[in-house]
């Protein structure tokens, strides 16, 4: 492995060595103010661990797939949608989105939400809904 | 998934529905004041997330295994001995345990050491040294 064996975190949400990513890319699927950093991926494991901030008052983008996600706040809080219904999340909170569940992340007006989220490195696409269909899928987050 | 989709957490490092568990057997191999909590399990994902814990002055098994371990410092600080060297490490920082490197964890004699440990579902026992191997071993260790 190349990767050095400690990462330093930097105080605020960074890691030595760890790129800051574009979430998506542009007009790929709706999103808003999220970035993308990868803090686990080998040959040697299955799955990746990454790290998704939304800044205060963005989202990510509302999409299912079979895969699932296995999710951590470590930062700030917020709300996600998982299926029928939506939850305020705080950190530290777990999150399950099982397979072909729709779901979107968003952070509280006020503050940025940070999370890591475990998939496996063999995964499929995401699918989007359409934007008629979107309005009734994202029917339970607060307005 | 039988899980809940949102499982709180409750502000010490225990989460709704998360056994606390013995981090192994008594005897098995030296060890001190470690739990263990398993965050995510599930058939759907080749990997397993858990919470390990480490009590101010505390210290994990020193092992090795062909398997990795992908870990994030989430509370207090302590000191990482990984292949031959020793590092402090604090909040948020990262740890890549290569495969086949011994490894022990430490908390600080001040602080817990709390950490996120990845590894994959299908993986090796580890090995442990004998008691004169893990002297020369763990010599970059602060005493």
């Amino acid at each position: 492995m190349d990767k050095p064996l400690v990462r330093r975190h930097d105080g605020s949400f960074r890691w030595e060595g760890v790129d800051v990513l574009k979430y998506k890319q542009e007009g790929s699927a709706p999103f808003k103010d999220v970035t993308r950093q990868v803090l686990f991926e080998s040959a040697d494991l299955p799955a990746q661990l990454r790290y998704f901030e939304v800044a205060p008052g963005g989202y990510t983008t509302l999409e299912r797939h079979n895969h699932v996600h296995a999710v951590m706040v470590i930062r700030g809080h917020g709300e996600c949608l998982v299926g029928d219904n939506a939850y305020a999340i705080d950190t530290h909170d777990l999150v399950n989105v099982p397979p072909m569940t729709w779901h979107q992340f968003h952070a509280a007006p006020d503050a940025p939400l940070g999370f890591l989220c475990l998939v496996a490195s063999d995964r499929d696409r995401p699918q989007i809904p359409s934007a008629d269909d979107a309005v009734a899928i994202s029917a339970p987050l607060k307005k």
